[in-house]
């Protein structure tokens, strides 16, 4: 398939349910993907009535291969995954679920599957260092997956699991404060006063739209389209 | 297996190559992510030897199931993927690479294979919007820009202008009211409202560190080094 544009397409889900290219045991790999911190959470496997009922439902819904019977995940535990997006790929041999998860994705407890990294050698460790340079934002996006971990986990000791714990009044008057501080720490025109209290200001923001389930990107999507509304702005 | 750290845990990559649980046809998925963008490209099959390589050379290689081969990602096209980091999930059976992409992942040249979206039906499509774009953060960079600008240029009729001929105490009420409107909009359960107001506070604090001579990386900077020093944020 060499069709597409650079925007996407949307596809029917009757027309979806053709195209793909189910395996020999009549399955495709599912990643899922929290739509918010963008962090890959987990991958199994769905049949045709899997996406058919994911698709109705607007949870996910797999097949289990090792209990060889469907799995709604989330029913038991409570973790479910409230479905955004699905998109298929080039060769209609995978599934891209992006999703609102209500919880850890993993049977262990933790936020994403994926917790076992691979320690690189030398040679590919120098390219890792990539990001930091090419990328000044990267650390948002490690922040927020932090702050996303933290409000799924809630690891005990951890100032973040204490804000998500006190809930919004609390973390709202943090916002009051530091912004407070932000307005101090400018009057006395000290800088590093400032950079602190501004980043204060920032982290618990982003925790506070963590804990109103609004995605950050929303937040930079508005600010996007302000500026090129207002192109003088 | 149970056995994880919230913070995950590193494996050698001696060790990974035992532990991974191979299919029968000796392959494991490995889902290919952008590290700074974190948008999922593509995904593909790794047998042992192509892991081994992709470990060695710090660029992906894969094993192609169609042509039967090793399948070094951009030999021919030079669209390569320079590794960051390779996870492997809590069974074992899944990969997880996060690369900094050479150029489009697909070979339609698309920059991410998933771009056939699945029209969702009503009940599921309330959920949202997915979010697009290669950097979710490129317009706070883009808007810095246009910050300093207004800073240098001071044209006229800009409202950019118009804050920074006001003067600081101009930015700093700003920055208190649009806090103030952020805690009202989290009490009205509004998130309409919230995202307005959240991306009006980010706006305002970036016209104050640009006004204070403190460069935003700056900030970025001490949210890094805090959330590395308390690793329990």
């Amino acid at each position: 398939m060499t069709e597409h544009n650079e925007n996407g397409r949307s596809v029917s889900g009757d027309q979806a349910l053709e195209n793909i290219r189910w395996n020999a045991e009549g399955l495709v790999p599912a990643i899922v993907q929290d739509a918010a911190s963008k962090e890959v959470l987990m991958m199994a496997y769905m049949n045709r009535e899997s996406l058919e009922r994911t698709l109705k439902s607007g949870e996910t819904w797999f097949w289990s291969r090792s209990r060889g019977e469907y799995w709604h995940k989330g029913a038991t535990s409570g973790n479910t995954q409230k479905v955004n997006s699905i998109a298929y790929d080039c060769d209609a041999d995978t599934l891209l679920v992006k999703v609102t998860p209500n919880g850890p994705a993993c049977h262990t407890g933790a936020y994403s599957c994926f917790f076992n990294e691979i320690a690189l050698n030398e040679s590919a460790g120098e390219a890792a260092a990539a990001p930091s340079g090419s990328d000044r934002f990267a650390m948002l996006s490690k922040l927020e997956s932090v702050i996303a971990e933290r409000h799924a986990e809630r690891p005990e000791g951890a100032y973040t699991t204490y804000l998500f714990e006190k809930g919004v009044d609390k973390i709202l008057k943090k916002v009051g404060e530091e912004s407070a501080e932000v307005i101090i720490a400018a009057k006395n025109n000290d800088n590093d006063e400032l950079r602190c209290e501004a980043s204060d200001l920032i982290f618990h923001l982003m925790v506070l739209l963590r804990n109103q389930q609004l995605p950050f990107d929303e937040v930079l999507r508005e600010l996007d389209n302000r500026h090129n509304k207002k192109k003088n702005g």
